[in-house]
Parts: structure tokens; C-alpha cells; sequence
């Protein structure tokens, strides 16, 4: 008999993989994939991308609510009891895929790739001027290990690296720039600018006309943080009188992106339904793992969430 | 007044870069830009893309001829003196343009883009799962200098690396195949195909459909050789059969590809104009410089080529 169950709460398909990991390397886990959740008073455990309304009343004896992707903005953490511990995923998967992501978008703005795109739809053979990447600014919103680790690939491959977070840090080989009163200088000297943000309120709304036009123009985007904190009509705007010279992006809001929504036939505008990364299932189950080890010695959960910051 | 001349045959707007540099650190030299060459008695040094045909007559006192950019391939070496020194310029922004022309080039089809692009012209939102970079299996065609740097950076991102080559080389890391013997091994095992041979008579005509078929179904194929080493029509038809996936072409042939060539068109290519890898002006000039004192010195200049291999 089970002492108590794990329950999965997301794409189905990735839940058998889970399960299997379970099975293997915790046989003493009574692990359910919703809606087959069992004796509610035995669920200890919930791994979710939306966790349901009613969470506390359903499930009274839960001690810990994972994410089952990286983020946690999905959560309405006034819905969810105060002392639940939150927990967000932090996989190797995660970030080797979103390396990957931005450094195929920044070498895509760097080598010129969306104007060569757009020559070959006219049959037009036009080289242009290659620029060093010591010569091509890149700057990175939001220092969190998403953020450096991109910084760490994109400065091995020689570009000059800047890096701004609400909170000063330092990392070798970065200009760091933090808080409202170093946003400027930042924006002023970044010609390739890309958004790893969490979603807060703060953030909400962040890529909007007023930061546009404190970058150099023609600046290039990437966006891969959140939906909701880019201003879509700013975008638009900012394309079109050239202040921005292409964008990058993989996230929208809503997602799916509406077929009828301008971004998709934007010829500046390159999109992808944000999978710019995205949790491997077997790696995903293995470090939840790991984390409830970690929970049944007292030791402190990776990934466990300041519900003060919201991340 | 000044003892020789060296000549420069090329873009006449790179060779007023290279004036700047010899009238800095060489004002010894009386640095000409063809067609004003002066006294041809004089000219002792050649740097040219395509040489004179009469060179051997007009400038009877020539002891060395550099190319002006990374290939010999365009040099007629039957035309040329046998016993003229002839030199490829080894500089080492060819080498970082390259490394990150393939590479974006390979993460691009690593991660699906031209499927996600095709995908953004019908306005469809469908996420594809991603593989991991070490269940992709990149193969590089020519261990030269740039085949080396190129795998280095994909062996550093987690890519499952392999070569070939003529002769058998050792690299860590990376499988290495050579001969005719090894090359089906390697293909039956290759994802995407990097092909960064150099042109000579054995390679013309080498990416044909008896080499595409021995590839893994939908491979990817990234050619930034040179133009006569693809067949043309054998790509069309491997593209059309879904044997090859997506190609990306940095070369062709002729060059300019003519507009109405079926390439420009073909939703499954992507045609960039001979740009991945190209001499800057600058540092181009201070590596013939550093070859003119080697020369001076009686030591072997960098790049030398071997008129028996052609390369």
C-alpha cells in the first residue's frame, strides 16, 4: 500500500513519461495523472501547469505545489494557501534549449539573415558588410540563470555583452546595469536587446514605445520572456518607422496567437510558438525527484519560489 | 624613392582599407591599387581574387602571389608561373564569420526553423518538440582550418559531432572518417551535412544524389563550399522527395545565381549570397604584411599552397 500520491497535472503524453521515471526510481510513490487522482486526503504532492481553483479544499493535506515548466506566472498565487510551498522547475533542458534559441536569434540579427530572407523572396544576390561580433552590442533584460547563461554563450562568442536586472550584479565580462536609474544607459548602447524577464507586475508592459526609442536605431529584439510585458501596437509602430529593424519573437499574448493578429504577416516580425524552451519530460520527472528528497530532509527544494517577488 | 611595388587586384574600396595599413606600417612599400601599377619592373608582390592573364609577361620580377580572399579555387594554376610562390589569405575573421555562419545555420535546422517559418506564412501555431543537441548528429565535409573551428564551437554546444575527410585526421571529440571507404559510414550517420570541402577536381560535383541518398532520411544539408561541388538538379529532386529536408546554401554556381534559377523559390532552401565567411579588410592586410616579412626572413608564409592538392 501507498502512504500517499504524486499527482501530474498537465500534458498527458508527457505525464507517462513521468510516470515511468516514477516507477523506476520511486516505486514507493503512488503516482496518478489528473483527473485519476484517487483518495484526494492521500495527494501530498501536485505537479501542474494550472493547479485547480479549488486547490486547498480538494487536496487538504498537499505540502508542496511544483510547476511543471519553468515558469510560475501562470499561478494565481492569492488562490493558493499562504504557507504552500511553490516550486518552479529548473531543468538542464530549460536552459540549453533556450542558449540554443537566442544564440540562432542573435547570430540571425548579427549576420543580417531577416534582410537576406527577404533578398531572396526578390531573386536579389546582394552581399552586405559583415560586422565583428566584438563590434555587436548585445544586451540581456533579466540576469537569472536563463540570462547568464545566455550571456555565457554569447560572450565566448565574442560579442560585447551588457546586462541589466533590478538588482545589481556582477558577472565577468559584462557590463551589469540595474534599476530605473540604469535603464537608459543600457538601452542606449545595445544594439541587439533580449527580453528573459519574468512576468510581474513590474514587468508587465516593459517593451513599450518608451524603451523603443532610448535604443540605437534600427536595434534589433528578442523577445523569449512573457507575453504580456510587450506592448503589441508599440511594436508595430516601432517597426515601421525603422526604430526597430527586426524582431524576434516567441511569445505573444494571448498564446495561441490569433491567426488574424498582424505579427504573423509582419515582414520584419519572426515568429515561434514559444518553444524557444521547453522541459524534456525524463530530465523534468528526475529533478522533481530529486527535489522531494531534498523536501523529506529538510534541505531547501531548487527552484523554490519567493512569493514576494513572484519568481 | 622605393625599392618595389606590391599591387592589389580586387574591391578597390578594401584596397584603400590596405593602402591605410601599408602607409602605416610598411611606408617602404609603394602600395599600388590596379590598374595604376606604375613601372611593372617593379612590382614584386601581387595580391589579387583574379590575377592578369598575361601575368608572367607584365610583371616579369613578381615573387609571390596572394590571394585576396580565403579560396584558390578561381586561380588558372596552369596559367601561372610553376614556380611562383602562391599564398591563400589565413586571417582570422574568415574563420569566426564562418563558425558562426554554420552554426546559426545549424541550430536553425537543429530547431526547426524553416518548418516554423513556413509555418508563421499559414499563421499556425504548432510547437514541435525539440531534440537535444546530443541526439543530433552533425557531420562536417573538410577538416581543414575551418572545419576544425567549426566543430569546436558545435562539439562545445552539445552536438553530436562526426568528420570526413580525404586523409584521416584525429580530433577529440569527433568522429573522424576518411576515404571513399569511410564516407557511407559517415553519411548513414549524418543528421546535418556541413559541406566545407575545397574545390578541386575530386570534389566537383561531389554533393550529387548517390551521396544524398546515403544520408538518413530528411537530413539537413548546409553547403558553404563552393557552387561546382553541388549538383543542382540532384538537390531539386532530394528536396522534392523529402530525402533532403531543408538546405542551406551559402554558395552557387555561377555567382550571382541568375534570377530565375529554381533555388531562389524553393520553400525548402535558404539562399544567403556568399557572405558566411569574408576577409576584413583590415586585419587582411596585416596578415600579407606579416607574410612579406616572412618572406623577407627566408621562413614559410602562412597559407602557402600546395599546387599538387590545389589547396
Amino acid at each position: 500500500m501507498y502512504e500517499f500520491s504524486f499527482v501530474y497535472k498537465s500534458d498527458p503524453v508527457r505525464g507517462r513519461q513521468w510516470a515511468e521515471v516514477f516507477r523506476e526510481q520511486a516505486p514507493h510513490i503512488d503516482f496518478r495523472i489528473w483527473p485519476d487522482v484517487g483518495d484526494p486526503e492521500h495527494v501530498r504532492f501536485l505537479a501542474a501547469w494550472v493547479p485547480p481553483d479549488d486547490i486547498a479544499s480538494r487536496f487538504p493535506k498537499l505540502q508542496v505545489l511544483f510547476s511543471s515548466g519553468a515558469g510560475v506566472d501562470q499561478f494565481d498565487f492569492h488562490a493558493l494557501p499562504a504557507d504552500l510551498p511553490v516550486v518552479r522547475m529548473v531543468e538542464p533542458g530549460i536552459v540549453s534549449g533556450m542558449v540554443e534559441y537566442v544564440t540562432h536569434a542573435v547570430l540571425d540579427l548579427h549576420r543580417d539573415m531577416p534582410q537576406y530572407r527577404r533578398q531572396q523572396q526578390r531573386a536579389e544576390w546582394q552581399p552586405r558588410q559583415a560586422k565583428l561580433a566584438a563590434d555587436r552590442r548585445v544586451g540581456v533584460l533579466g540576469l537569472g540563470s536563463l540570462g547568464q547563461a545566455v550571456l555565457g554563450q554569447l560572450k565566448a562568442m565574442g560579442f560585447d555583452c551588457a546586462g541589466w536586472s533590478r538588482s545589481q550584479h556582477h558577472i565577468e565580462g559584462v557590463r551589469c546595469h540595474s534599476g530605473s536609474e540604469g535603464l537608459a544607459d543600457f538601452l542606449a548602447s545595445t544594439d541587439i536587446l533580449i527580453c528573459l524577464l519574468p512576468l510581474t507586475e513590474a514587468t508587465r508592459g516593459f517593451l513599450n514605445a518608451q524603451l523603443f526609442e532610448q535604443l540605437p536605431r534600427g536595434a534589433g529584439l528578442v523577445h523569449v520572456g512573457r507575453g504580456p510585458q510587450l506592448v503589441d501596437v508599440d511594436l508595430l509602430a516601432a517597426l515601421d518607422a525603422g526604430q526597430i529593424g527586426d524582431a524576434i519573437l516567441d511569445v505573444t499574448d494571448p498564446e495561441p496567437l490569433p491567426a488574424a493578429h498582424p505579427f504573423w504577416s509582419h515582414a520584419h516580425i519572426a515568429l515561434t510558438p514559444h518553444i524557444a524552451s521547453m522541459t524534456h519530460p525524463l530530465s523534468a520527472a528526475r529533478v522533481v525527484l530529486d527535489n522531494l528528497h531534498r523536501f523529506d530532509r529538510g534541505e531547501p527544494m531548487v527552484g523554490l519560489v519567493d512569493r514576494m517577488r513572484g519568481y
